[in-house]
């Protein structure tokens, strides 16, 4: 059975209608780039980078509001004290394996050297998980054109998932995780708001996925299907960066940001010890211009919020569930094998439980 | 069908074994007292005070350590700035009606003076949701005596649900809410520790209530059973109260206090934006003494935490769910009906998607 | 010597230039109300209630925005979540004693009820520093008709500072202290905006007290003038609340709520840890109106934020001078006897360093 | 007039005792060390890495306490999510150019790889200060080996300040800024501890200035002793590292760090927009070591705090203070100099105002 999207499956989650790609990129502007690096000379490596551009190259003189929240903050993401001080995002987003980040992240600094942006300064973000079991972490397989070639080639469009960028080695509730992604529509105050998902999963035990509420971990034996037995079950991360067009403040992100906490716990996360379980939500709907003194804003009402709520938790439930079944199973490093969900499996227990 | 708890109804949610009383109380210590408010003269009332005592009244000399968190903070927690600075809480705890925060407040404070407590000042933490729907809360019907009272009439053992203390005049999903507990046993770090919960469960709306992921409120519709219509769906809020025996420190308390949102979603809770989704946990396994220097103590390796946090989890969902099975349906303010989950059509949801 | 403003001693702190009244009234709509209690019968009590408004009486329906900062959070300030979680702030503020919060906050619902306020739910803000060593706090001397009388009495115009309102039992630095206040004109992004600040200051050592720097603590010995030894020093808080017409944004309050840190350092506190040192700045320059959709908002960009950083430690700085300065000696609680500065030796001193 | 420390002009601020080395290393087991670059070929560069080991290499597997505070985030502190989180610090710290964070960062992981340490993944505290206008930050002259060599360098002692390490193209309130560094001993809880401040100081401006109160700032015109004029004067930051061997807990440590900001207030810093002020503190008097399920631990009462408190705002305005009396007048990038704070005019002011 080839792998596949998780509506592709017949399996919905969620009650909110998703946009017209079930991606991040449903939220106008913002763009998507992978570098993926698979290869088994000199080093086993199953790694790379995902670059996220909230708007065009004019986000460096064109800020988004942004707030970010650690459900469980074993992870790194770089650039937190200046998001969580001031709220703006004026430079792209990478996510890339755990011993990588600083390279990722003085490459977004050479990026704009090249670039001749007219920033003295930057506080780039860079995220990671850790993928050292299928990759030879140690061999520091990423370099800063690696990362300058994801975020060159960051398009709109339809996303690529599973074993791509920087979720390429990575695990998620015992089975090949990945990068997924999802959309959803709202209606609120008179208008029409996407809110979009990218997540990085590689976190989870098998006994605690849900799909819908249905427990496929428990249905899908290690008998049946290996788990990576030799890594502590709480080794692993999620990085998830929310996008919406909706006119929110920073102060709105960082509530926006909290809610993936509650599509991970639908998907059966609950922020083990080792698990840098990190959201970032950006706004593009306000514009933040450099050189301007004063700016005119728009602001969602509080009360108008509870949609792009829901919209944050399925976005986020849906994109782990997408980097799951598109993740294919994979050997790397050590000989070692992460097996993909198995779809027929997976499409037989949601049958039995939702007859 | 009389009320029950889920167990009673052989449903069981989670993976952990709860432990004696399936209650908070289970945390050696701790002890819950109410005082129920419900009458119709002259004011139509229905509220109350739910008291939690960490420790016996040795608790003035010999505090725990504490932390919160705060999922969607539209509601009050008093004592909430010495918390997060100290991480410890040398009170009892206390649990009202929005408008009643003060009084019982206050009336900690009376307390500690009416028991010749050897400290000059108090920083009483007493949390709120709202029930101003079934009870006239603008007639401010708690007085100190009523917080008092239930803080004398704490005691151990089984734990009374539903329609008491502080959540007397609840709704939870659009269902009668009120108050429920639960507990887990773990073992970790060679040893065996309790986490228990106790949550006012006044959130949520009803298409989103999950029991063990079935559906549960899109199965049983406002035709079958009325919802309360003409309040905002997102009016309301959940409070939470984590406790454990397990040895652990004010950082690790607030990590704990975070989990309560991962049992929070499990039952369907988004935290809308009327929502004051606050969580506190306290953690028994230490003492630091009033006039010790210096206070040996134990710490968990953060490595042991998983089951905690899993326990943490599964405590408040179960606790949630134990309120709604509780709850009896009220009528109350403006002639107002809050409808209690119906038990039969529970189980007969519960059994066609878990056949 | 009568008591006195510090500019009317001929000492000026900082270097811009103060509003028309010094005050946090200099911020347009802000008005100031107390109520005072001194009397010796049948309780020795030196309490009271300050009221604070961010604007008119429209306020219930035309938030303005806000944010805290504790920089030692041994103190109360209800509201807090709410701030945190929306930077929203829709009623008036109130400072008390530390026993009185409960029976203030509460007031502050009765006053919505009394005025017809269409808020079904209220999260008050009102914070507290401890007066029991001038004043009998055990007796509960403040009821909710002295919080609402504070609250009416509320007006524009120069504020009256030292032993008023709930600065009337406190001691600073080991002289009398109390409520003081002063503001700040700033010229940022072409326009001019004021910040005003007012303390309840009720903290620190007299050793550590610096008057523009110079050390005015260390040169008036206890020999001199006597300090209550019998307290341990770090008794005490401080509180501040800091207001702007400037139109920043809730993220930006916080960032202005934390340099009254600076202007507390600068006369002398360290936060000593029983101290509750807690700040909360609000901008009245948006507007965000109940029932309103999307509102239309002003932002001053990050970069212009300097002189209100520079404003909010100068005035916060004063303010508290202002209180030693303006707060007489005063005999209460046990025969306790907290002494005011002597305005001719503090003239002298600085005559000495500042030739 | 040779370049000296503050307390070798015979210029003493604060109240308590400095160590042996009036340094962070006078904290037992706390090592620093520095790698240095200043050239003209084949760029302009003056920067650096500075590296503060908490203990010996046994820290990779015997951790210390620690918390982090931003007064103002405009910086980068990498590791910032996982200290938020467990309070553990387990690796060494670098201080940086704004542009070289990531690959000190990585290299950090490079080193423990090298070292055959045995965590699978690390989370390296990386942070920084901007020196581009001395240096040609954007030719990336830091590499993996440079900050290697400075933590291969770290020794116990005396500690080198001034234009050294990190610091190296740093300037300070319009100065020539740098590396400094001060130490405390306190007594409290009935034992001594030792409380220990590093600095990279690039922040502030001219006026601002101020030593033991004195305003030198104001007495130093730009006509004597010119500025860098073409940098917004809030361009800038300091980077604040505390140690102590006080037995505190995470929590404590937060508290700690957050006093560094007293000591900046006091020597002129408020925090400007674009000031990365973080602080970091750690506490070496616990061990929490790998593999251990249960670890004994120490608490020195909150109550015993205060001489910490005091100490950390002393160490930390000492620290500065000797980072701008040790810095030289520096030449650097496109013919850049900045002038070193004049020590014969310094004792000059400091003579006049404290006769």
């Amino acid at each position: 059975m080839p792998r596949a999207r998780l509506r592709d499956l017949g399996i919905v989650t969620g009650a909110l209608p998703p946009g017209q790609w079930n991606a991040i990129t449903d939220v106008p502007g913002v763009r998507v780039g992978y570098t993926t690096l698979i290869r088994d000379e000199p080093h086993v490596v199953r790694t790379g980078v995902t670059a996220i551009w909230p708007r065009g190259p004019e986000l460096w003189s064109d800020a988004v509001f942004a707030g970010i929240h650690a459900f469980n903050g074993n992870g790194e993401m770089t650039g937190w004290a200046w998001i969580a001080e001031q709220g703006l995002l004026a430079s792209p987003i990478c996510i890339t394996n755990t011993h990588s980040v600083g390279v990722v992240r003085d490459a977004v600094c050479a990026l704009a050297v090249r670039d001749k942006v007219k920033m003295p300064w930057l506080l780039p973000v860079v995220a990671e998980t850790y993928d050292g079991w299928l990759s030879d972490a140690a061999s520091f397989p990423v370099t800063a054109d690696h990362a300058i070639a994801a975020l060159d080639a960051a398009a709109s469009g339809p996303v690529a998932e599973g074993n791509i960028g920087g979720g390429t080695g990575m695990i998620c509730h015992e089975f090949k995780g990945g990068t997924g992604t999802a959309s959803r529509i709202v209606a609120t105050a008179g208008e029409s708001f996407t809110v979009g998902a990218l997540v990085q999963a590689n976190y989870g035990a098998r006994e605690l996925l849900r799909v819908d509420g249905v427990p496929v971990g428990r249905e899908i034996s290690t008998e049946a299907v290996p788990s990576h037995r030799d890594v502590p079950r709480d080794a692993g991360s999620i990085i998830a960066i929310l996008a919406t067009d909706a006119p929110i403040l920073p102060i709105q992100c960082q509530r926006l940001a909290r809610r993936a906490t509650t599509g991970l716990a639908w998907v059966g996360g609950v922020g083990f010890n080792g698990s840098g379980d990190i959201f970032l939500a950006f706004a593009t709907g306000n514009h933040v211009r450099q050189g301007e003194a004063i700016s005119a804003l728009r602001m969602l009402s509080p009360d108008a919020m509870n949609p792009l709520f829901q919209a944050a938790a399925e976005a986020t439930e849906e994109a782990i569930l997408n980097a799951l079944t598109a993740a294919e199973t994979m050997t790397g490093y050590a000989g070692h094998t992460a097996h993909a969900l198995p779809l027929d499996r997976l499409a037989e227990v949601m049958h039995r439980y939702r007859p």
